[in-house]
This record gives structure tokens, sequence and C-alpha cells, in this order.
């Protein structure tokens, strides 16, 4: 036998990675990047004949030119970075793509961008530790109202399939060009989820990631439109529908899943769009949520078609209406820099008129997937706590 | 209200991108590939200051140059391809990396690679199509032998949370250097799926497919390690466990899903370590399974740290044993250029003498991806049906 495995091993390491045989076996690259003990973060690519090699990311204010060194090898460093989890691609003799030695990417609509996280702080909430884990389905619900199968994410925590306990739901959307994979991929929910649930700071939930593209049955590249790119991937304009549907997935969820099915233990929350829906789902379906957040939220944004009630009288009685049934929390979170910053204070001006109460966060920075993930860290600790009331 | 959603309309075109504001809505960049109705690929990309742009793909015999043209734009055209699904990658001066304008990859080990897809035959099964579909779930399980919470992928067939049925189940391994997400990453295990029930060829069952390296407890970026490639990831050592703890997989899945838990409704197959696995899993435990596929397989290899019984008077009795219980089908497949084609001649040499019954393709082509879907393809009609025996 041992001579069979011999055979086999090297048979292995000859993988040609050509037409005959899978490359499984091809040398690894260097890493890229790392990130050091002082935090900053060492970026490398070997590219002997390029002229010009530049990291590109979010968290630089300009792109960071990286320096050819011995043997074709390009270097760069970071200056210290905070705790977080950032973006970047590499821009290579002109052409910005991902760098190859990073296999941990996350889509953003039609782009591929790299990960890397500095650990600490919020940060560490973002990385996957060895506890106990929720499960992630893709699962496809009908929509009667919009006559197509659609697709949703559905994070349940860890235990669920054994606990025989019902739990609390979240309804996590997302914001203009996003669809079902958006929270979990960029928002890297289920991980946060998990490491929360474990430390005791969050309630254990099911967390419902919809698409909220009313003419999108299912993100890109699992539709019947195959690897096309849809036209509508650039920005899927909303479509309105969505909201006045929304009753449809809470039945689906409360009919498949083991949920306590009343408002104390629903919330609501969304980022961009998904703020504006979740303003107005909330708004509409009143005594489904004791839980509803906006982040960086679109309010009143009639982008979707729907007549926008909050300018009417009968729209001011119906953010009213919601507001006499004492919701659990409405928080509010948004960024200096978020260009709808003055819609959100529009806003908060009136609901401080109406004498309502809700929890404001105001960060740095925009209209972020950073500042996204870090409210849904603060968020979370809120939901379903005898003492959030 | 018109004013409003002109004001925000403007904002998100201005998104600039960097730091203040997600820039999801930058154009998208013109689409590469484009599948011609002549069955030819037709790649470009923009690239003003590269000197060398090439195509690389297991489907390309050497790499296809690509041409400068006007605005310096990169093009190139395959010759006619058959039916199927292909992976590349861009060479951008010396550099191996993805075609940026192409948002869909799949992920080998440590390496993403573009997909297209020629549609036809065989490849149509590929293509994800507007009728039922499964769900697919991330569940992790306890596994007391391995002392660690284990991750896995379940497809549920349309129709699951509301049938009340209980359904057969496929146990659908990986390679050397795959994992939990290969088979429905790599081998559109799901999608396969889909189509070929939603067009009664297949019966709807259940397929899992778990991490088959027992050293690792699931797919880079979702343990512990967080987002370091480990070493392990380049290959990881089959360390034997996983064959000898496989019952407490099926265990898991007959105690948590709607299973119909006798050997009549239970199937194994996997590819290359895969098929190894369930050569050997299958002898091991010859009361558990019906059908065993074997595809590429690593039959009586020795690699995993366990003894191979084949070469005993032992193992040939275990495997008598398996053939007396009368699996319903034992299904090989292998192709012509693969290097562990004369491997499996032996192994059914051996079968020939000891005269009993198995079924066998022999394809062309070697250790590819490509003839691992073609083989699910083949194999999955065979399974749970009246007239397969």
């Amino acid at each position: 036998m041992k001579k069979i495995s011999l055979i086999i091993a090297s048979a292995f390491m000859a993988v040609s990675g050509l037409s005959a045989q899978e490359s499984i076996h091809a040398p690894l690259p260097t890493m890229s990047p790392v990130v050091t003990d002082s935090s900053t973060v060492v970026f490398s690519l070997t590219a002997p004949q390029a002229d010009s090699v530049k990291v590109i990311g979010s968290f630089l204010e300009e792109p960071l030119m990286m320096k050819k060194g011995f043997g074709g090898r390009w270097y760069a460093e970071t200056p210290r970075l905070a705790p977080d989890l950032y973006n970047y691609r590499l821009e290579i003799d002109g052409v910005t793509t991902v760098d190859p030695a990073n296999p941990y990417l996350m889509r953003d609509i039609a782009t591929q961008f790299n990960i890397f996280i500095v650990p600490g702080g919020k940060a560490d909430y973002f990385l996957p530790a060895d506890l106990p884990h929720g499960s992630v389905s893709k699962v496809w619900y009908r929509s009667d109202s919009l006559a197509v199968d659609r697709r949703m994410t559905v994070y349940t925590p860890a235990g669920y399939e054994t606990s025989g306990k019902n739990y609390p739901v979240l309804y996590l959307l997302h914001g203009m060009g996003g669809d079902e994979d958006a929270w979990n991929e960029l928002g890297r929910a289920a991980i946060i989820l998990d490491n929360m649930i474990a430390a005791g700071l969050v309630e254990p939930m099911i967390v419902v990631m919809p698409n909220g593209n009313a003419t999108q049955a299912a993100a890109p590249g699992y539709t019947g439109e195959g690897l096309i790119l849809p036209d509508g991937m650039r920005s899927v304009a909303p479509a309105g529908k969505f909201e006045q549907a929304f009753p449809e997935i809470v039945s689906y969820i409360d009919s498949n899943y083991r949920t306590i099915p009343d408002k104390a233990h629903r919330a609501i929350t969304g980022l961009s769009m998904g703020g504006g829906h979740s303003w107005r789902i909330s708004m509409l379906f009143p005594e489904m949520f004791d839980y509803v957040g906006l982040f960086s939220a679109a309010v009143r944004w009639n982008g979707s078609g729907v007549a926008d009630p909050s300018d009417t009288e009968a729209g001011q009685n119906m953010l009213r209406r919601q507001f006499e049934l004492n919701p659990r929390l409405y928080w509010i979170g948004i960024g200096k820099e978020d260009f709808l910053y003055d819609l959100n204070k529009n806003f908060r001006n009136d609901l401080d008129r109406m004498g309502v109460k809700y929890t404001y966060e105001e960060t740095e920075g925009g209209h972020t997937w950073t500042n996204w993930r870090h409210y849904l860290v603060d968020f979370l600790p809120l939901l379903f706590r005898e003492n959030a009331e």
C-alpha cells in the first residue's frame, strides 16, 4: 500500500493545471495582506512586468502606491488603522481588480472587493470564532402579490434545531443595489449574531434578510437570467410593492419557523433604501413591530413610487398612530457626512414636534457599510430585552 | 415630494466612492465575457496602460492572447466551445487575477476563478431557471469523535418546508483541498438538483455536503482562524477519522430532517478523495447505503492514514460482504486521462473477479470539475427509483 500512496502523492504534485487534471495543488500565493501587530497592513504582489501597482480602499484618502522591490515583488504598508473590517482592490497598470493573493471577497452589486479585518473593539464581532454557530439558509418563498418565487436569507441561532423553543424575529433589510446576500456578506450578520449571542449580549433570535427589490426574484446569478449581468443589477428601482407585500414574508416566516408571532417579538431595520422600507413598513403595519431601526435611512423617500404619506395629514396620522401603539424602540442612526443627513434631521424634528420617544445615534462618516455594521452591533443588544422598554 | 425624490436621486448619482459614501452606484464595467450565439466567447478589458493581457482557462490549450484595440480596450474571442461551465482568469502584465467585469466567481482552495456557461446539453442544468427551488443551508453539527462543531451544506428540495413528506438522502463528498462549499459552488449541486427535479428526471431528495477534512471544522473564513489563510488550506491531509465518524453525520441528518432513514433511501458519492471516502464508508457501514458512487475516486488510497483493508483478506471480505447485501447501484466514473485511472482499473478488475455488478462510465478528460459535474448529472437520475434495481 505504501507504494500506491507514493504514486498518488506524486501524481497530485504533478498536476499540470491545464485540461487533464484540476490544478488543486498549485502553490498558494504569498499571503496578502498581512495585518501587523501594530495594526498597520502590509500588501504585497509579485508583478515583475508591472509599471504601477496601487491599493484602492475606502480607508485611504488617496490610492496607496506600492513600491517595487527585489524579484518584481511590490509592497506597501498602511498607517496604523483603527479596528474594523476594510475592503480594497488593487490597481495594476491601470486595471482595478482584486488581490490575487486574498481569496476573501465580498460582492457589492457587480463588483468584487477584497476584505481584511484589523481586530479589536467592535471588529472582533466581525471575526468568526470557535463558539456555537447559527445556521444560514437560502430559502425561496412564494410571493402571491408579486407572482414570483423569491429568495431570502434566514439565520437561525445556535441550538434552534434542537431547543424546541420559539424565537423572536428581526427583519434586516438591505439598501439600493443590494439583495438578499448583502447583509450576510457585506454586513457579516451571521458572524456578528453568533459572536454577540455567545457573549450573552444579544437574545437568540431568527434574522430574516429578504430581497427588497420588488422587481428582482433573487440575487444576480440565481434567477432565470443566468450569469448575465442584468441591467437591473446596477440599481434596481424599488417598485414600492415590496412594502405592501411585506406581510407575506412575515407570514412565511411565522408558518415555517418557530417564532413568537407577536409585536413584542418582532423587529425591523434596514439601511438606506431598507431604512426607508423599515420606516414605511412599520408605519403601514404598526401592530406588527415593537422594534424599528433606521440606519442611514431613506425616510420619506418617494423613489419607490408609493405616495409618501408623511407630508399629508393622513400620513402624519399614520405615524402618530404607530407611536400611540408604543413601540418599545424606534432607533435612528446616521453619520454626520451622510448625504441623507438632512432628510433624517427633518424627520427627527417632526418626531420631536410630535413629542414621541426615539433613540438617536450620530456617528462620524457617511453612507457606508462601515457604519451599518457598527449600527447593527449597537442595535442588536436593544432588542427583545425586558429592560429595553 | 417630487422635489425630495429628485434631490435624493441626484445625491445617489453623486456618490464619490471614497470614505464618505458607499460607491454603490458607480457605473458597471462593460460586460465580459459575452457568449455569442455561435458558442464562441468574447472577452474584453479596458487597460490602456497594459502591455499584455491573456485569458487563462482550463478550456484553452495555451493562454489566449488578447489584442489591444481603440481606447486601450483589449479583446479576444475563443473558438466555438462545447456546451459547459468553464472557468478562467486574466493575466494582466504578468499578474494572474480575475476579470474585473465578471462578478461570477468560484473559489477553489485559495484561488478565485471567473466562470461562464456555454448553454446547451447538460450545461443547461448548470444555469439557474425560474422554477421551484430547494433551500441551501449552512448548518453546524457537533462531532463528538472529532470534539468540534463542524459545518456542512444541506440542500432540501422545493416543497420540503410544507410537504410533510419524508425524503431520501444523498451524501455528496468533496475532494482533497475542497470543503463543505465545494460541491455547491464549484459543483453547482443545488442548481443541478433544482433543474433535474423540476424536469422530473430526479427524485426529490435531501443532499448533504459535509466537510471531509477531519482536521478542519469549516471552510476557510468560517473558523476561529478568521481571515488568515491556514496552511492547511493548501491541502488538508485527510486524517482518516472522517470515515469512521461518518455515522455521526447520518445521525444528525436523520434527527434534524424528515428523512427516510434506511438503506434503500441513502446514497453516498464523492469525487477524488471524496470518492475514496465513499468507497471506504460504504464498505465500513455496508447496511447504510444502497447507492454508492465513485467519481474519479481515490479508491484504495492510504493517504488517509487508515490501513487500507482492500489488500488484506479481511478487507476483501468487507467488500464481499457489502456486495452480499446487494447495493442497488455501485457506480464508477472516470476520465481516460485521469491520473487515478489505473487505480480504478485495478479496482474494477477485482470487482470483476468477485463477479459483482457495478455500473461504469468512462469519459474523455481527466481529474476535473467538468467531469464531476457531468457525473453528478448522470448519477442523480439513477437514485431512489423503483426501476433502478
